[in-house]
């Protein structure tokens, strides 16, 4: 099978790039000493979960409690669960201990620690701590840590572990150093609340941060155990735009047919049968110098961009593109019928459009196999 | 069941508010002397495609083929796929037809048209016209349209049915004059193409128009047989934002949990568990004066707004509430674990991302029903 009897818009996972990014982010975080605990947000799926836990501990991280359940029933049962828990959650969570994960949850909160602390059964728990994010977290010097702390350690049901943050105002930052400067930051909060516990007598074991700017760029890792990050499998426009990954590394495109042609309009015009839904609205490029639309286009089978055209507009399944700087759109290349492969802004939002990956190993669109994805909640 | 035993995020559909849309504009558009087609692209359910049908012919509109295989199989066989046809899709539609389908495709390209004529098996085809939107289309006077009507008149084993038009650039309008309007240029420029074709000897009996904002607004419909809309049924705040409806007809909004509270951030700020992924990225208001960032909050048993906060940001599974105007935020009304409902920009985003509705009949929240969806291509 190859892209050319797929049914379009579909969702293409380069195997070959993503390996080199997980081999080279297991590397980097190893050679600093810290365990790296793939957050599995983006990819959602279990063969990508194989690739991104080589070299590691086999622990993962994931943002819904439908992956966990999802990871654990195919046997990754180390699992952190990085959003904020709700009281309502909480018997989910137990049902997954139950069968047979060992799973780690998190709160910010007084009150969801004490009902973690009365109704949790076998949950590991950290405490969120914000390193200026400002999501989700406590500051590091807030009395309240302590308390949540001494009430989580104390709860026979559950186990205290330790601190979680998560520099995501990373994604602030333009240049390599400033990512630098940031990964530092994020050390050295995580560390800070770790201490302050541990000095309280209570155990901290976990001392877990991660972003993929953050993870990329960390330099000194003295103190952290994990780094948590997901979408350096496989990178997208926006981690290129402010330096996390080069383009040539993006693994996951989708693929989409030329349905139109309009020279007739000011500048003229190509469309495809990727708008909207198959490619997101994210437009998170449009903050950095490089924007990049809603997606550039590249040759379906190499998977090499097309310079000089971009998909400047979309609704719900067309997708408009056009020449930004005034170029000359290729109409010739790209005849309507023809495919073409797009690289979009943000790669965990358009990837949750689709059931599956097909997956190419390099050039040449052959499929070699189809994955599955986890989405919803 | 109540709303109040479901995961969350979850996708709530008001039947009530569903069924009282679904009249209001069939009704409008029967007075007018036209005939309805409900676009299936936001709802892609077969018991709202029930409800949005009735008064009307049965007749549907799709967005994906996959939309034109799951309705037929329900038996709704009266399909219109009003994205233009790639000659690549041909084998799928024809497929549909021996399926039992009554499936009508769209061009407005001579090669694909060609295409069309030579390979497909008992289709009916419109030519697209484009009426100032500058995504698909021919212009009425261009000359090629008539070229194309022949061609397809001609070819023994597709049926020519006429001409098709979506004055997509009403979600420019501001007002309700200019939606008039824009109303009538959408059906003036359908009914001129179809008059040329017909001046040229051969039969055009299908004019179809249509957009939520340009049926809503229609003072006329002379010439035109159908008219296709969509969004009408659910309602959105962009479609409030710009006349087309008002807030309280919304049927559609995600349920979700608050899960932290962040007073010691300036300004204030409260965190739900639905996010980018959950509500969508779709920033749509924010082009009008009524910007509602990524969504704003209602009560979640009777769905009623929640005035002075919104959803201002979002990750993928957090959204960041806020009070934009600077007002207060009742974090004692929506304490951690407590429900809320958000109300979204552009709900054929935000819907996309749920396997079912969760149906509820006005206020109370007890789930009457569960709707599958057909999401995907």
């Amino acid at each position: 099978m190859n892209l050319r009897d797929l049914d379009t818009p579909a969702l293409i996972l380069d195997r070959t790039r993503l390996q080199a990014n997980a081999k080279t982010m297991t590397d980097h975080i190893n050679r600093l000493g810290a365990n790296l605990r793939p957050h599995m947000k983006t990819a959602k799926s279990v063969e990508v979960a194989h690739i991104a836990t080589q070299g590691n501990t086999g622990g993962i991280t994931v943002s819904t409690l439908k992956e966990a359940e999802y990871f654990n029933a195919a046997g990754m049962s180390d699992i952190t669960y990085a959003v904020g828990m709700a009281p309502g959650k909480i018997g989910r969570a137990n049902a997954l201990v139950a069968a047979g994960a060992d799973l780690t949850v998190i709160t910010d909160n007084l009150i969801v620690a004490q009902a973690i602390a009365q109704e949790g059964r076998g949950l590991n728990v950290l405490i969120e701590i914000d390193c200026g994010d400002k999501r989700g977290g406590m500051l590091a010097s807030d009395a309240a840590v302590i308390k949540i702390a001494r009430e989580l350690a104390a709860a026979p049901g559950v186990l205290f572990r330790g601190v979680l943050t998560h520099a995501g105002h990373s994604y602030d930052c333009r240049t390599t150093d400033e990512l630098a400067d940031m990964a530092e930051h994020e050390r050295a909060v995580a560390v800070a609340a770790a201490e302050r516990i541990v000095a309280a007598g209570i155990d901290c074991p976990v001392v877990s941060v991660g972003s993929t700017p953050t993870a990329r760029f960390a330099r000194n890792l003295a103190g952290v155990t994990e780094v948590r990050a997901g979408v350096y499998m496989f990178a997208d426009l926006f981690q290129a735009g402010i330096g996390a990954c080069t383009k040539d590394v993006m693994a996951i495109s989708v693929l989409a047919t030329v349905i139109g042609h309009r020279p007739d309009l000011d500048g003229g015009k190509l469309l495809i049968d990727a708008g909207g839904l198959s490619l997101s609205k994210d437009r998170s490029t449009a903050a950095l110098d490089t924007d990049c639309g809603y997606g550039l286009l590249a040759d379906a089978h190499s998977g090499a961009l097309i310079p000089g055209i971009a998909v400047t507009a979309v609704n719900q399944e067309h997708g408009h593109v056009t020449a930004p700087g005034g170029g000359t759109i290729p109409y010739d290349r790209l005849a309507v019928g023809s495919l073409v492969r797009i690289y979009v802004n943000h790669v965990c939002m358009t990837a949750a459009a689709y059931g599956a990956y097909h997956v190419v190993d390099g050039e040449g669109g052959d499929i070699v196999e189809t994955w599955e994805r986890c989405n919803g909640w």
